[in-house]
């Protein structure tokens, strides 16, 4: 960021599918820096028209379930397939220490040499709030510089799926057979908010037969159970294998299909239209906090109070009350 | 709820250790009826000033690990000692369909019997910031009524945690040997958190030794590379079993000496004061919130703010800022 940024220019080179501009911009949006920031909100005013026109792709699951070579291999069917592919991970998994797991990978070395893919990983320290907000405007990004499969990777913990889940128009579960991912609640949150379950690391079908089979029906019948998102789709559950490329294909013609299926029944922008609803109060939030945070420091009201609650003299319900009655909220 | 609760009466009774009334009042700030919330805040601030005397003491663990068989032995050995023991618990796991693991539980029984026991599973469906809200109050409720140790359980889901640790005095993070635990990154943030670590079925010695022992030095071994919280403890590894009752004295006694050592460095009531703070911003966080949804059905400008970003009008960001500027937050 040390040259000055015209955003005009940036735009442009976005729309020419500049890789060094969508890096950049990319850094833009992911900055807390105040100038940053007004940049970063009118380069997206700028390229808003031109967004919008890709498949949004979520995928979850625990490390060590193979997702960064799935990921890899799906990438690349899809540039087979005439595609420009993008890949954004969020890692919001260590909290005191904000530490990223996706640190220093070197990881996807073959999608990474594709000219016609796209991958960041994104240290994704904070409130997932913001992280939301710049991952949403990393995807619109993408999609202004060509991109047509976009690919949000997270590990499973929680929260950030539900983020995810948000952000994307298919929602993928990746696990592996004998985890009794299908047996704990732990995973029930996911597995609802799937639309499509592959089984990673079934490669040895002779050998381990009885495990994958066991395990694809332990989850098939673990959804039967479930309240399902559409009438007219079934969670499907797939066993494959990443590394040996075993129904890597089936996959990415299911992801087509849900599409379709998503289009046909007038879901697939109705879909983003509820999502962005959520987005937009989640950031409202993400936004109000910060307005907060800075508050802190700065509001003598804040700091009386907080002496207050921190002697027992007052309730923090009470405080709130006090505080937002000020702040006329 | 159906007859009128007197907050004086309420209060008196809660000060006399009854039971019931201890019920009452938990349901009545889990509601989010707006009279039992006013009701609610000034039984608050009716028994603040008798609150506050216990041991707080958050314990996660994800399903399977053992909580409730070891949360029934450690409570029972807490009364045998000649304490009251409160335990809620906290289950935010299931999003899409706001379900509780935790239901229709006949666990702990044992533990449920005993006179100077009270245990409260907490469907807690909702926001992070409000159930936060509410167990806390339910806290200060319970001390109210003579409770010295206050168990707050939670399912190892990411920022629940995060929301427990801020609730208590000390941290503990249930394992089983061989999970993997260790080793996987997205146990790291936990176990930055933990005060005291507990190796559950670690029950018969002689056959698991050797998994034992090497689940134990890989959690000390991770420990160590992680950065501790207090130069004056290094988060301890205890293996044990809840079910033959192995070393849950020990993991008492290590309860007790953390909480002399927080004492002997003035940091017991300075963590209090740190993680009221944290609390204040998110119960503000959630109120504004709450306001902010009043607003989406009430509010024009929210309204045509909502229909411009799904049409792809204005981006989400100018769309909130123009809110708050409206709001003037």
């Amino acid at each position: 960021m040390k040259n000055a940024i015209s955003v005009e220019q940036l735009s442009h080179e976005l729309q020419n599918s500049s890789r060094s501009a969508l890096s950049k911009a990319i850094t833009l949006v992911e900055s807390s820096n105040e100038e940053h920031r007004k940049l970063a909100q009118n380069l997206i005013d700028t390229i808003l028209p031109y967004s919008g026109k890709s498949i949004r792709i979520g995928i979850t699951g625990v490390p060590g379930v193979g997702k960064s070579t799935f990921i890899e291999k799906l990438g690349l069917l899809a540039i087979k397939n005439g595609k420009k592919v993008a890949v954004l991970a969020i890692d919001p998994s260590s909290n005191v220490n904000k530490g990223s797991i996706l640190g220093d990978k070197t990881r996807m070395e073959e999608l990474a040499k594709e000219e016609n893919a796209f991958i960041r990983p994104t240290p994704s320290s904070g409130f997932l709030g913001g992280i939301a907000s710049s991952t949403y405007q990393s995807i619109l990004l993408c999609e202004t510089a060509g991109y047509d499969f976009i690919l949000i990777e997270t590990v499973g913990v929680g929260q950030s799926e539900v983020m995810v889940n948000d952000l994307c128009d298919v929602f993928l579960f990746l696990t592996v057979s004998n985890t009794g991912d299908e047996l704990q609640g732990i995973k029930r949150g996911i597995m609802e908010m799937a639309d499509i379950i592959f089984i990673n690391k079934s490669d040895d079908l002779t050998k381990n037969n009885r495990d994958i089979i066991d395990s694809k029906t332990d989850l098939i019948r673990a959804i039967q159970l479930l309240p399902q998102k559409y009438s007219f789709w079934k969670t499907p559950v797939i066993s494959g294998s990443a590394l040996n490329n075993i129904n890597i294909e089936e996959l990415y013609y299911t992801i087509l299909k849900f599409i379709e299926k998503l289009n046909d029944n007038s879901l697939f922008s109705q879909n983003r239209k509820h999502k962005t609803e959520k987005r937009f109060e989640s950031l409202l939030q993400y936004l109000i906090l910060e307005k907060i945070q800075s508050l802190q420091h700065k509001n003598k009201e804040y700091q009386y109070l907080f002496q207050q609650i921190s002697e027992g003299e007052i309730s923090e319900f009470r405080a709130c009350e006090h505080l937002l009655n000020k702040l006329k909220i």
